[in-house]
């Protein structure tokens, strides 16, 4: 069954100009959701492009995988802004620009005499967001930073592994891409605030702000006077069992929220001697009994293959889920259903596929307008809109102000 | 040092209703966002209540630190909106909202007569955010959903945890949270939309599509022909040494990422020897050596306090940071100097201090404009404001259409 094919409508940043001035992951994942809602992203990149260009493999073809993660729908213009020429160019870009985007080393623009007056006056309609590690103030205001460190420096690796283990990571970058969707969010607010005003504010946020709300709960239990939150590998302070118990041939997740799911679970796996055994008998006691309870059930539902478990803990109505590894969700077929997951054919990747925007509006993702570009793929295109002529550009290019991908260069 | 004070100016909602029917953390989260942007919420729970206010321990003087969490800067009403006379009072809100926010079980609120194309003709202005477990169509769509089952379902849980040991869950809700987010900013899309168009659209996002976005670089890497991501720990795939190291006090988070850095941290841990030992020599080396670099380093770092270790690092300038414990990041100053943390004081838990949105706006957070609401604090003003009188509310109380909290009911 197919879907009645129609094209999406374009985001309501279509006729907006972004200029990011970006690396690695969270102002890129930022810059990259506002081109997704229709914005023209000018992303701004050093002679040695985007760090992310270079992280180790996996590459695809040779390409980057965090790059093309998180650069679709946007141009590369390669540009040194430290440069006399280079910075008239910028000057002339952010004229004409509705937002500006950096996450460069705290104080890194403002030294090249882009500071927040300086735009503003340059440019008042001009909304300008600042993205730094641990925020714009306090004694740590002027260091970098990167996500692993502020997971560690926030408590969450703390919180993260095996009860009695080393602690461990959050393998997922909810700090970068975190930071660059409350920057998204930032944007779309400061459009509507510019709007009703008129003007373009200065939003500033930081890995560290972000990390502080992803563990909201806990830190209001401190301010509460409870303990700091320990380790609980895949489990949940108040319920057992939770969490992921082993099976023949993988893992299975399951959640007994309440005594009755808990019986249902036992009768499931052919278990209901421990029902009566003594610790097992109710959520508070097996809480208390954690350990035992949980390496009591893993031998039982061990005896048993993933799929035979699937099938038992559905029709026991007991709530579960595979643990599935990477490769399993990019086969599953629930995943297929959501079309997150679409081709962008890409002149070096031909088969590359990006996870789209996590939302639909009226049944349609955001369309995918533009690959992951190559290193100054748009800076000739960007340069000619800006009035440069040819000559001009050859120029700024030989005095290295500006680098275009070879096939752009002017002959 | 203080800073001035300056009121927040208040968000780019100010004016706008939205209607949150919601339980649970994605919903009210990104409810709360919303109000904090300046929206009226009105938060239509069930008699019972939302879940979170009786969800285990931690609480704070009996009130839920979960709820608590996420239920700041909006309204409270207690209806049942499928009774006739609840119904009609729905309708009646709705048909002056801006807003609509649901993540109840996927179909209910549609069973109940609210389906998009009757919500549309209602009041074609409304936007109509549907948030479910696993997407709008295909095989699992229909399955009610929690942050554990889907990270477990999604890869997240497969990735985190110790090399060689049982698959560890994130400990904070970032499928939830993370599904908050996105449906925040896809109200501000929408209104932008709306805006040109006059009209409202059907938004829909998931916990399984934000899952997909969080592991975008991992799905990527499957799809160009790469294994899964296994678990590596603190660790991560390209580097070693990097990750937390044990000290004699706590553990210290090291990112050392070139051959350069590694040499400084042999200096600083006074491990120089360890530069010349087979198979420690490069990064490709201790990649290969993974986990006897780890234990051998570990055995060094272990000999110093985590004070000692933090001067010493600093001091050689490799990247680290403290692995913090939670209640060390309540206490650090930088954390205090974002000024993340606010009192917000609360009738039953004075001392409340909340989690503020995690940027600013010309150097100010949103303002914080009403604690996180007893149950049915406001229904006696919202039935007002729509017309009813003393008498029918009395009635629609006594009927149990609806609930006020004991102070506000008519006498």
């Amino acid at each position: 069954m197919s879907t009645p094919i129609q094209e999406p409508t374009p985001g309501s940043l279509t006729g907006l100009r972004v200029i990011e001035i970006s690396t690695s992951v969270a102002a890129p994942f930022g810059g990259q959701i506002l081109g997704d809602l229709g914005a023209e992203v000018i992303k701004i990149e050093r002679q040695a492009g985007d760090d992310t260009r270079k992280w180790a493999p996996p590459a695809w073809n040779g390409e980057s995988i965090a790059f093309m993660s998180f650069n679709r729908n946007k141009k590369s213009v390669v540009l040194d802004y430290k440069t006399d020429e280079g910075k008239k160019i910028l000057i002339d870009l952010l004229r004409d620009a509705d937002v500006l985007v950096q996450n460069l080393r705290p104080g890194a623009l403002a030294k090249a005499g882009f500071t927040w007056e300086y735009l503003h006056e340059l440019n008042p309609r001009l909304i300008y967001c600042e993205m730094s590690g641990y925020g714009h103030t306090g004694p740590r205001a002027m260091q970098p930073a990167y996500d692993p460190l502020l997971q560690a420096f926030s408590g969450i690796v703390s919180m993260t592994g095996e009860d009695g283990g080393e602690p461990a990571r959050v393998p997922v970058s909810l700090l970068d891409m975190g930071t660059g969707m409350w920057m998204a969010m930032s944007v779309l607010e400061a459009l509507r605030r510019r709007d009703m005003t008129g003007h373009g504010c200065h939003v500033q946020n930081s890995l560290l702000q972000t990390a502080l709300t992803w563990i909201t709960s806990p830190l209001i239990g401190i301010a509460a006077g409870n303990p700091a939150p320990r380790r609980l590998g895949s489990g949940f302070r108040g319920v057992v069992p939770y969490g992921a118990f082993p099976t023949a041939d993988g893992h299975i997740f399951i959640s007994a929220g309440n005594d009755d799911i808990f019986r249902r679970l036992l009768g499931a796996i052919d278990a209901q001697d421990l029902g009566e055994r003594e610790g097992f008998t109710t959520n508070p006691e097996r809480v208390e009994n954690r350990k035992l309870v949980q390496d009591v059930l893993g031998e039982r539902t061990s005896q048993f293959t993933l799929d035979e478990l699937l099938v038992r803990l559905k029709a026991a109505n007991v709530p579960h889920s595979p643990v599935n590894t990477v490769d399993m969700v990019y086969r599953d077929e629930q995943v297929k259903a959501t079309g997150m997951l679409q081709p962008l054919p890409h002149p070096v990747v031909e088969d590359l596929e990006v996870v789209n925007l996590p939302v639909t509006f009226d049944g349609q993702y955001p369309p995918l307008t533009k690959c992951p570009p190559a290193l100054g793929e748009d800076t000739v295109e960007v340069l000619a809109a800006l009035g440069r002529s040819e000559d001009e550009i050859r120029a700024l290019i030989a005095d290295g102000v500006v680098r275009a991908a070879t096939e752009q260069a002017p002959a």
